[in-house]
């Protein structure tokens, strides 16, 4: 059986469910995959918190070079987010001739070019299914599944922390503050909430999947970008007797005239299977020549531990 | 640039707009796939069919003999539907060494074990995908993209007319008879509508479907099955005032006391994604220890022409 080496980079909620998986279902992937997939090594500053995972503590790096240089990992897991020091640490990874999955979209989004060159030149995996639409398979559909298809649009909710407000709103009548502050208790926003509720995350998920959709790397700075905290509930009740309801939605469409992508708040028939996607879920739209309308849904994250009261 | 050449089993509904799409799409996929595919030969009775969609006399086969001594023909697509002769056909070009991709469900769920058992004699490759939700990938989901996971359920919407069938009782108040009848005028049911509306297509799609995601040979006999031929309108507008609409379910279960099965109209929450699948949409939502819900979407199958006025 082929041994495989994993070391994990960042033990946050991802990091750490991430962990969790690949250890509790070590038996089972030896089953599917006919590999023995172990994680040899993790890098977390929160020394304990490995620890508390039951991480043994040899298994502790205490640098990026100590993982570079370890034979044992073949596959380098990055769950850190953030550009630095993630964007350091994956490229001494390929250049050390590791595969890297990552699930960074903010450091994929603004560096794919460079990532993939170095990827590309030491001959080694990068794998970034899991920057958008959590566990969902959006990335290989788009990579894959339906490449004999000309898309023409791409419309997504690619973001759980907006979707889960504008969700609250919705179905409460709360006010923007009120819904933020239920999402920031129930772990679904963070304490600054700016990149998810200024739209900045999905901007970075639309540049991945439209870039894999249009064929063309489409960059995060060319996306028009509104976030949802101008919502009143008014506005919500207005579109809700018209048969509407609001989402903040991706969009990305192909057109004779030129691609066209945006992030912006948009009323949507309550009848459009988007509009069933709430709370914490997300779901990509596409439409396709070929196979017309797919849509792909799931859970977008793990939800954040809420802070200790 | 690799050249590959097709020949299609049937040129109905399914295998003419895979040749519109192959032909149309060639300079496409040149540069998606670096590989020339081309429709090297059709087997269609209607010759007169065959002229129409624009195939060339000369690649028009009179018998499945001649396709599997072409050379040219790398991969055969079947979709005649059936199982007689299509499982011949397609034991013959598996034994002449050629791939074969099918959306005959009903072949594939009756005879998988011997088909691949042929393809891996012969060391080609089979592939089902078309079987089930038409193009959306959701074969490739549970064979590959959902693996890390034990999956735990899954509940298909995989009927197209038996869902337009109820879609437009919910929506108009029509009862079953008259639904049938706008079926049948749209080109969403059959002259003979019972494989869909007694439930035998949705069980040969779960049994295929429900497989992959427990690992184990499900026979579409041991799967319980009722139609939607009892359903009355009644029934729809008690459950609609309940906040339920009704849906012929698929569903598969993986549970401590075993693997259930079984295709039979269900009340299902109006807020559940799956409600949102309308008219002859389709869907497959799968739950998973770590992916937790996921749902696939998308159009079932093209509209068959409707018969001359």
């Amino acid at each position: 059986m082929r041994k495989v080496g994993v070391a994990i980079l960042g033990l946050g909620v991802v990091g750490g469910g991430t962990y969790k998986i690949l250890t509790e279902h070590r038996e089972m992937y030896k089953k599917a995959y006919n590999a023995d997939i172990s994680v040899e090594a993790v890098l977390e500053l929160r020394k304990e918190r490995a620890l508390a995972l039951g991480v043994e503590e040899n298994r502790i790096a205490s640098s990026i070079a100590e993982i570079c240089s370890n034979p044992d990992v073949d596959i380098v897991v990055e769950v850190m987010g953030g550009v630095e020091p993630a964007k350091t640490f994956v490229l001494a990874a390929l250049n050390a001739g590791k595969s890297v999955v990552t699930s960074n979209k903010e450091l994929f989004c603004k560096y794919s070019y460079e990532l993939e060159r170095v990827a590309r030149h030491n001959r080694v995996g990068l794998y970034y299914e899991a920057t958008c639409v959590g566990g969902v398979p959006v990335i290989r559909a788009l990579l894959d599944n339906l490449q004999g298809n000309v898309i023409t649009s791409l419309v997504g909710i690619v973001n759980g922390t907006t979707n889960y407000i504008l969700s609250k709103m919705t179905n409460s009548g709360a006010d923007y503050e009120e819904a933020l502050k239920e999402a920031q208790r129930l772990g679904y926003a963070e304490a600054n909430p700016t990149a998810d509720v200024e739209g900045y995350d999905a901007t970075y998920k639309l540049s991945i999947l439209s870039s894999l959709a249009f064929h063309t790397k489409i960059p995060y700075t060319k996306i028009y970008r509104e976030g949802i905290t101008a919502i009143t509930p008014a506005d919500i009740s207005y579109g809700k007797q018209l048969g509407y309801c609001l989402k903040l939605l991706a969009i990305g469409k192909n057109t004779d005239r030129g691609i066209e992508v945006r992030v912006h708040p948009t009323f949507i028939r309550t009848s459009h299977p988007l509009a069933a996607v709430n709370d914490s879920y997300n779901a990509v739209y596409i439409t396709g020549d070929s196979v017309e309308d797919v849509m792909l849904y799931g859970r977008g994250a793990p939800r954040r531990p809420p802070p200790p009261d």
